[in-house]
């Protein structure tokens, strides 16, 4: 299931920059892709080991490194050093679970973004990416093992679609990927919603409400992931436009569109799955009444008779009383007790009918 | 149905810009309506192949290319060469369900705005119609076979109302019409609520509380439709003031105080709903207790004169004990028993008259 | 009933600042009446035609022209040409059911504000007034025959108050008269909220409810007024202080200081109206709840006792078995069964007793 | 109880300023006492008639006129000519029920406070406090007979906390002193609030709801008066900064700080009653569970029974059918019929007990 | 239980700054810790009484002085007289239940921050932790005997994490303290929340309510605290950011991220209570449904079988007549009803099938 509180801690008090959490919990790092562009071209990608991970480019060139799950404690630190990042930053990195923002420590722009995921179960996770634009490298970390670039890494040497040549245009590429990655979650939660809305409308049950619930479940942990990623991309815009060219500032805003519109979606599902929870309870609620209408009509219908039968079968007698149930010893008592039945239950079933309760 | 999510989206990571959509989905062009606007005077209209739009018109002149469906990835790469669009935006006039926005790429103003349309079984869609202010050219295009400006093309060669002759001008009465297509969608809901409250009060049943849920859902379609249009025309009146003369931008703040009024009615039409639906659940609610105050009546009058009955049901017999019912054997035996069975039914009926359960 | 979407809208594309409303479903004019300001003096005020309305009036002077009822086409023609008047502006004047707003056409000042009123079936509309500040000459329309200015007439030749002798003063009074409609309409509203409150908590039905819906109905449009109103007020003040003079600003923002007031009434009814609803649906489970237990009482002190005299109903019957209910036999059998019935009815009726569901 | 809609306002279109209330509503001024400060200490406080209120007073020196009881307009014509006080300022004196605000009529800073009180009935009334401060004098006036500044007084002479010795210092310690008497209601709510909350979790009845009805009464009215109070200690904070001494503005901004965290506790405890609504709705429908579940525990079990039983009271008889009910002659007819019952009976209530419906 | 109103306050009109509190309530001082930290570098740490604590230190070097437990009015004196407190800040000392805020108060910076801490039972309270940051010294005021910071004391010494050697420096590391025992609070909610969860969709009870309740109850509380302590942070950030080094500032704003962090927690948790909420009361009416529908397949079936046997235990007999129930003498009379009551019941179970009743 999504979970809301994922993010780990160290204990209140303890130095911030302190890198201490739990290697194993985090997996450690999976895989290391170091792609170099050199004056604009881009060589061959090539998986190295966190001992070959480069320093810094020289001028006009830059590595992009990109590593796919979460570094050890040392293995961090070794990148750290090599690249000159801040301890703040690293701690971002290792106590994933973050809120997306972007800082400005020194000469590097450090970003958390977040990836919307469903894993195998269908459960969602949003996993997180921390993505470094220093002089001469671009970092980008995934805290699990998936790998969300496969798509940039063609267009490296593809001659499709708008070539990446600079530092800013990378960034913007893999910004771009994280936050694109809302749509098929988004897409499937809209299949997801439309199924629900069938069902209710059908024939709503308890698990169709689970259903509903696991849906608003996950439309929080969304929520809570693409609040602050618009704000990030925003201050991106707004505080940082010199990191990027005018022309990427352009495709920087399309994102932003992007991050907004995401959001628009979320808020209309909520919106749809407050609506649908309202039909399911008015549902229920017409049940009851249609369970307790068919119990009226037959309690309606079935005491007085029982009455009436239960009045002949009493045991007075009397030899000379003439009001000791005569009606028992006339010759049409028992076809008129039937009369007397069935006009009453006529009767009750007109004056249902009438009500339309049946 | 009114449908959610309905943006085309292709895989995260792909190189924006990048144009590749299903052409087969998007129906491709159906109409090209050139209207060349040479020094102020309008030429005839003519309707033309891709490949006769003309490039962008000499200075003072202007044409006004309006295109109906959104063309496939080939005839946009035409329209696109010839007067000079930006990859993103013909990005956004492919991949359509967009949020509307304006964007200025290079000369070139770009806008995407919706058409909220109800088709023809009813079912409110919102279709796209992306505007293009450049160099000489004002270029519609409409996402769907749909002509929504029947009444511009009139009035370009008409002699009432204002004239337009500046390529501004043109703009603002596109956009104009354009969100005025709302008001008959909002009048339509205006008579479904009227109706829908008139059952509600009467008669209300489980088709109400759909009708009801199938209004909301529209609503959440146009709210996320009309929201961010007024933001794109207010951001018009601030930031691309330059593009209007003082003359047209009076008229743009007219068109934006349509918006307002637009979402205005939106917002009441939400809070009637949401009233309605307090009423139809109290309406329920009201049902249900009518129901089983009939039910307790019914059960609390006979369930007291069938035990009453089946006392006098009992073979108690021994010859010479004065206990053994010796009721059934007196004289006023029964007449006694009916007056206690009609006295008790009596006070009961008396006692739920006076509690106006009847 | 309060109408939410009033408002009269040509077909989308049709230019804007055309005259073409249904002149008979407007009424035309039917009243004007010309009050001449001499150099600080004001004549007698007199009732005059469309033809005779004059001109706008010499440096120094100005007239109130009071217009009752929506003009026709025509007559709209003729006053705008004599005074003035935009395209726009007059289109506002005949399209009724504007949000409140305030523009400045050229030199003339418009304002469309609202006059809430009951009519006499208790029924709430907002009427629209037309407000425009020329020079010379000061134009207010109001959309049906009604006259809300009598108090304002009465001061122009009368000594008490705060005499008015500018352009400026005149258009503070007729804007303060109309925000000040407010007050009667909510005073009504309160008073119907305290008589539904004591129904509420006395003996709520379904006709409380309706009620409770039809004062909901009320605010919306109430509020659907009040918040451009409020908003067109600051804007004047804020935009447009030049206009007044300084010692009138500070009258102004009493007005402004009043729709705050009146905003912040209905907001506090919308609260008290839900906290009513939420009374009411509680009485109604609380009923519910009643009834249900009265029931539950009823069936389970009878239905044991039914079974136990239907017990000695059997039949059953063996010469030589003792078993064959052998009771019905003894001397004491029948007042056993009655000690019985009475015992369990008694123990039935202590435990829900001390259950206080009596 | 809290009154929502208690301000009198003139007919619409009255000159505003004018000051026509009913001076027999408003009930008169009851007792004015003038404290003189000379340079910097305090005289001794006299009770005078509102014929001998000093004229403002020289330079250097200044005047507290504490007048209890809303004024007759005659009298409040009296002190607005001796003190010089704007008709618009008087008029607010007048109307009371008035928003809470602050304007700067010439050379006199006025504010119209409110004084959250429980009457006697434990009712909540928030009376009105009209400051002013002039040249040389600080008026205040409260619009019933209760003394909101005893310990103010107490201190002007005393030794005990900061010395009071300029006319900001007064107006600071009368602000503060209004609004510190939402302390104690909002304690007293506070312990209602608790003491609902134990009803609630406890035995919750129609006359919880009624309770937590009126609270929340309450709390609308408290915040309709409270918002607009810290927008005016915030404003003059912001805008009449001047009035007050650099020390004093610190001691301004405390001030603001209690209206905030009044604020606050009204929204927490909104939240609060909100919560504990749902409570109480949660416990109704359990109760109805409950009652219904017994309904059904008793009809299941006895329902069968009766029906076995009514079985054996049928009056098959034929001398000759070996059919015609030939238990009724068995020997262990009778105990194997109650073998049945007992079994059944038993099964039921085992089925029950697996369920935990007991 | 965590309390919602606990603010000490003074009656409404005492001088502001007085320090008057119930000296018994507060508890008095339980330690005082003082760290002097000499040219950068920290002395050992020692407990002394309040006459020990030294005065502000001389240039370059400062104090770390740290109350456990909240002073006496007397203590808080001499504490505030050898280090110039202001009377203001004092007072917010001895009024625990102070909003979080932030002061300049002369050359001395308040701030007052909250502690979230869990007691023994569970219950949540919000302890007051004043910090003041003047000339030479930062003292530290914790409202209960608790010590907070045992980690920030061990940093002093230690060599690990970043080390601290300026008064902000260790401003800082305090507050930063203070904002993260948020975390395990917020934790064990989570694990709560995720407990209720369970239970609501296995088995909800009334306990489960008022588990939620209470969960409620602390999110308010929590949020009431939260709220303004980020607006301190920032307004810290905002207006005091002289008080900090460039570098410390990059700590600052992590601090500022924590309280976004932990805000956007309580606000998830909120909105999972409340699905939470439609869950367990869909739950109920969900339960109540199948009782019904229960009661109402038993009364179904039954009913009519009850007749039946109710008609042949009528005591019709005639010498002479057909009419008389010839059935009871017939042959197969007996298993005839059988076979009618078992036809009946067989018809209603199959019906029952056929709507998934059972």
């Amino acid at each position: 299931m999504a979970l809301i509180f994922d993010k780990s801690y160290p204990p209140p008090g303890t130095a911030p920059g302190t890198l201490s959490t739990d290697d194993k919990a985090n997996g450690g790092v999976q895989r290391i892709q170091v792609s170099p562009c050199i004056r604009g071209h881009w060589s061959a990608t090539s998986t190295v080991t966190i001992e070959d991970v480069p320093p810094t480019a020289a001028a006009d060139d830059f590595h992009w490194i990109d590593v796919q799950g979460t570094p050890s404690v040392a293995q961090l630190h070794r990148l750290g050093e090599r690249l000159g990042l801040h301890p703040l930053a690293m701690e971002d990195v290792l106590n994933t679970g973050q809120r997306p923002k972007a800082d400005d420590y020194d000469t590097t722009l450090t970003m958390i973004l977040g990836l919307p995921l469903k894993d195998d179960d269908g459960a969602l996770h949003i996993h997180q990416i921390s993505l470094f634009l220093g002089k001469g490298f671009v970092l980008s970390i995934t805290s699990n093992g998936h790998d969300p670039f496969p798509e940039v890494r063609r267009r490296l040497q593809g001659r499709h679609g708008r070539h990446i040549t600079e530092p800013d245009d990378l960034l913007y590429a893999l910004i771009d990927a994280a936050v694109d990655h809302a749509y098929p979650v988004l897409d499937a939660i809209g299949e997801r919603v439309d199924a629900l809305e069938e069902a209710i409308l059908d024939n709503p049950g308890m698990e169709t409400l689970h259903a509903l619930h696991g849906l608003k479940r996950e439309l929080i942990v969304l929520r809570r992931h693409l609040w602050p990623t618009r704000e990030v991309i925003n201050q991106l815009l707004r505080d940082h436009a010199d990191v990027f060219t005018s022309d990427t500032l352009l495709w920087m805003r399309d994102v932003y569109d992007h991050t907004v519109q995401v959001m628009d979606l979320v808020e209309s599902y909520r919106d749809m799955i407050a609506s649908l929870l309202d039909v399911y309870l008015s549902s229920m609620s017409n049940r009851l009444n249609e369970s307790i209408r068919r119990l009226t009509v037959i309690a309606t219908i079935f005491m007085p008779l029982t009455f009436i039968v239960g009045v002949y079968g009493m045991n007075f007698e009397h030899p000379n009383s003439p009001f000791a149930m005569p009606e028992l010893g006339w010759y049409w008592g028992y076809p008129m007790v039937w009369l007397v039945i069935i006009g009453i239950a006529g009767f009750m079933i007109w004056r249902f009918k009438r009500m339309r309760w049946f």
